[in-house]
């Protein structure tokens, strides 16, 4: 199985569009130490062959044209796509702008939880994916799935929160069961098997159950503090308030992922969907030199992992 | 006034991330005679420091980054943008995409005709852009309006169609008149102006009285003729199906833009919004040749015009 990081930054990238934080800033200028990065998105396959991709950023064009096993094979028809599928974790848009950039006669399944295709359903915008070329299959929960490519998926519902655009008044915003889900993509043919969880507010025990022992996960890296881009002016927002559990805290509500994975006997952990004002993504940095001594990694845009 | 050309690829770019018609597949390998683009924005300012986006593509992150004019100034907070509006010619995806882009807080003017800004409201994913930081504006039809940055709009209908995702099975497909507009842009201190008309299915004797002895007209150049993704095996669809006039053709209901334009007295002319179809994008090609000799150019990603 291949796994390749299409994209490894949060909501509006490495830089950000509007965005002048240390960060954005230094990496537009080129200076050392940091990479562009795109939005979240993987690129999944266990032949080689037939890829599924895992959330579709914004920037889905953008990576597709950098990463040649996503190219039309050479002599495959005039319209042709190694694409066979694409499977969301939540309804962001930082996830499922992508879509929009998949259309024009590209054949796929789309594989998103109910709640999630329903969202999709009440947006106009995406009838762009007729039904004559991509089929939507609701994720059941709890449920593995064969999906092509010689590929399986699982979905759980983690701890999250329900995306921007379709918050309402209500406390927590209106999140229901499968706003946020996690996948276990498995290979049908090794058995080989990781697990993805680009957004999650907490590490649950049912979480933390399903995680232990777990070759590879790839976990949600959106911010080292709680408070870090109010911190640095950027938003009146809380990791917790967005649905993003932190890297960092020890204790309490603010237990962060790298307290909460330490008992899980995690192989491989990696983190991705990381914010653009996450002072991880600077080399050097003490908040890097913390993460690594803690086992993690940090994922990078074209980063390849066989499984 | 400047203009800058951030993408002048129709829907898809070039290459399309499913495609594999010849420009497609020689740009994918770096053959000769080809050079990749971006989908459809223009960026104008009068006073180099306010920009005004004209559409918003799907591939915005990216033209942004590449356009060191669009950076957030230096020293100029830590969340600031030099995009002070942006302007749609239609509700095409390839125009509206991109405003999911520009999300997190970037405080801009968004313009549009009513048609397309109720096309918005009907689909919450665009609630991204909150009405604390986006301001969207009706624009009147055949009025001028300053919008900033010492420049001045006015929009005006052109012979069109309605978005894709909102056609319904009537003649016509429900289009109404607004679902399709050109744009004259005026610097208000010069009075230079020139016309922006990325969609087009026809020039009608209004548009063409409009357009005469304009001093520069940036023109739908989807197509080259009017069959031509048919022909290659992309699309059953027409270029009149699309809305979309093509370049040549010269008498009937096909008639094309070059012989339309031919006695304009337009000073300068360059098609946009140019299909990978387009043998017109291959230098050299006898296409290319003959839209030349007609007194037209191709525009490219990056161009710049000073008027």
């Amino acid at each position: 199985m291949i796994v390749k990081v299409l994209g490894s930054a949060a909501g509006g990238g490495l830089p950000q569009a509007n965005c002048n934080c240390r960060n954005c800033a230094d990496v537009r200028a080129g200076r050392p130490g940091l990479s562009p990065r795109t939005q979240s998105s993987l690129a999944v396959s266990g032949d080689g062959k037939q890829w599924l991709l895992l959330n579709a950023s914004p920037d889905i064009r953008q990576q597709i044209n950098a990463t040649l096993e996503l190219a039309p094979p050479p002599g495959s028809g005039m319209r042709a796509s190694p694409i066979a599928a694409v499977a969301l974790t939540n309804g962001d848009v930082d996830h499922v702008a992508g879509l929009l950039s998949l259309r024009e006669g590209l054949s796929f399944t789309l594989y998103a939880s109910k709640r999630v295709l329903e969202a999709l359903a009440a947006n106009s915008i995406f009838n762009v994916l007729s039904s004559r070329h991509v089929t939507r299959v609701a994720l059941p929960l709890e449920e593995r799935i064969a999906v092509g490519g010689g590929l399986a998926i699982e979905a759980y519902a983690v701890p999250g929160k329900v995306a921007l655009y379709l918050e309402d008044a209500s406390d927590g915003f209106g999140t229901r069961e499968g706003d946020s889900i996690g996948l276990e993509i498995s290979d049908r043919v090794t058995g080989a098997a990781f697990h993805y969880i680009p957004g999650c507010a907490a590490v649950d025990a049912s979480l933390a159950a399903r995680l232990h022992g777990a070759r590879l996960v790839l976990f949600d890296g959106t911010l080292y503090t709680d408070e870090e881009m109010i911190a640095q002016g950027l938003s009146e927002k809380t990791g917790q308030r967005m649905g993003h559990i932190s890297m960092s805290g020890a204790q309490g509500a603010k237990v962060g992922s790298m307290a909460a994975f330490a008992t899980l006997g995690v192989e491989r952990r990696i983190y991705v969907h990381i914010n653009n004002s996450n002072p991880v993504l600077r080399e050097g940095s003490p908040e890097r030199a913390a993460v690594e001594r803690a086992g993690w990694e940090i994922a990078y845009d074209g980063m390849e992992i066989r499984l």
